[in-house]
């Protein structure tokens, strides 16, 4: 059996972020045409004119979604706006989708029409092409990869590792509400489980829902930004919580950072809903995850330009290499920021 | 529940090939960039010189590769060859891979290791840069997803749908041997489980063996056609054996065809397994796959031409619409091909 090995490491140990890091320390890329690799939301590619971008994902039944509240329609028009995200991110434009889906027999074929219905439907409303795929058949489950192609102009295109000190560092949206939503729909399933006669509570809680249910690529903002002529130092997508990324932000650039809680936008019905379970709203925005808004940072001098775009929030700056990033509470304390986001290999313990 | 719907057609009612038609038929491409979409290797993407082609596979276990004789490194190796075969299908040349995965935590660090020694490994002998990929936990089983970028100048793309009347039929290499080493793995595996003191007795099946379990795309053929200045009019690898892709080749141009029993290339190691087992070697060939060869067609001119490259050969002739796809016995005889190659949405039955 090839799984025996003298020497054995548990994933857990090293966790998503790890593993990746460790399988990838060596790589070096050869040809002409690769500008960016691993480590930052797409691959660039450098094909003569304007610059592809390539990113992908693995959505996987039991880790990512939960068939029993999510709609399937849902699932697959948030696959494809959560993979869109990651092209908004480098500052492109998404234009085809490739979808490889693993069904095992237990679904339909009016099951996978259900999905691709929202897949397709994330195609529409962001002018992004279905152009390819593969499906097959999975021993249990449903296993969802999409390959999302874009592209940048050349002068156009943000990485993530490039922010200078003293730049600002903006939001867009709010935060925490996707987590939220994730926990009251895990609230009513396991109260559903206890009583199968009851009647799902969620009214009242529409925002909250939808943010965890259909998340929405930022591509207005990168409209916006570009037609102020605003190019931001250095961007990410938020997909594992603020905290997550703002040290990707800060290890990327080598920088280190002050986030001032009161500054971090959050929705009053996800402060709500956050009382309701007993969290603190800014954790569930530090560490909650699945937001899809922008995190970036921009030059000091841009900060009067960007005030005419609804919906950025200015939640800190950048500091000195070595510094370490920080949250500033409200009453001033500093508290070190730590990855406690989505670990998609650590979840599960 | 989602999955309760008042219809209930079962995905095996329709078939790999039949569930892509019906999800994407109504797909209609917008982006002026999106070149070809669903129905070919790969996708054609057109962002100023360069065509740029990206394909996707989803490699399951239990389905598509079984752990307990394909030792991780070679599932790697494996997983990168087929995808970078796509792009050769399409006269292109690969240039960079995405990789996903999804592990239980059945696995250690170092088995994944392994498998990424494989991958590294292909990427290496094939020119192509690892850029990217996303690496999660699954509930269980090994999933793969590949994500494979190339190139190809405007010129010198070559579709499946554009073969001729007749144009010459040609296939590059020897076919039928990878099903063979597959059903030799598997009947080791099957005698191991019975007397697991057994030794496997896989002597003198070298070639088999490595037909399965390391197969390679024909980029030489495709660098040897280019000097010689010959484009194939159509041209598709062979995944799924040679009777399913002649299908393609034949649908996708409007098109019948004669192809001719005694010229399909099978090697003599291939042959004696099959007498093995009790196969006809052609069905072999015909309904194998896996083989990773590539089946092409050219003008009736280029017959002189190519005989200089080794490792082609001629089986037989594009005809004209209408007239069904044929297999020409040795004896003369007329037996229509039908698909009956690798489906794996049907394989479990």
């Amino acid at each position: 059996m090839p799984l025996e090995k003298t020497q054995r490491t548990e994933l857990t140990e090293l966790g998503e972020f790890g593993l990746i890091d460790h399988l990838t320390k060596d790589i070096v890329l050869k040809n002409k045409s690769s500008v960016k690799g691993v480590g930052d939301d797409a691959a660039v590619i450098d094909n003569g004119q304007k610059l592809t971008l390539v990113s992908t994902d693995l959505l996987v039944e039991g880790v990512h979604f939960d068939l029993s509240y999510t709609p399937l329609k849902h699932l697959g028009y948030k696959a494809v706006s959560v993979n869109i995200s990651d092209i908004v991110a480098m500052n492109g434009t998404a234009r085809q989708v490739l979808v490889g889906l693993s069904v095992s027999n237990r679904f339909s074929v009016e099951a996978i029409e259900e999905l691709y219905d929202g897949i397709k439907q994330a195609c529409k409303v962001h002018n992004v092409d279905l152009a390819g795929g593969d499906t097959t058949s999975s021993v249990s489950g449903l296993f969802i990869s999409i390959t999302v192609i874009g592209d940048v102009e050349r002068e156009d295109v943000v990485y993530r590792y490039t922010s200078r000190e003293n730049d600002l560092v903006c939001v867009t949206g709010d935060l925490g509400g996707a987590y939220m939503g994730l926990l009251l729909l895990e609230r009513e399933k396991a109260m559903f489980k206890d009583d199968p006669s009851m009647q799902p509570d969620l009214e009242g809680h529409d925002y909250i829902l939808s943010r965890q249910l259909k998340p929405e690529p930022r591509t207005d903002i990168i409209r916006n930004l570009h037609e102020i002529r605003v190019k931001p130092t250095a961007m990410i997508d938020i997909s594992d919580g603020l905290g997550s990324e703002v040290l990707h932000l800060c290890k990327g650039s080598g920088l280190g950072c002050m986030i001032y809680e009161d500054k971090i936008p959050i929705d009053l019905t996800t402060v709500n809903a956050a009382a309701d379970f007993n969290i603190s709203p800014v954790t569930t925005a530090l560490n909650g995850g699945e937001d899809y808004e922008l995190l970036f940072t921009i030059g000091q001098q841009d900060f009067e330009k960007i005030r005419v775009i609804p919906g950025i929030s200015v939640i800190g700056h950048m500091t000195a290499p070595g510094e370490g990033a920080f949250l500033v509470t409200g009453d001033d304390q500093l508290v070190e920021i730590r990855a406690q986001g989505w670990n998609a290999l650590k979840r599960k313990d």
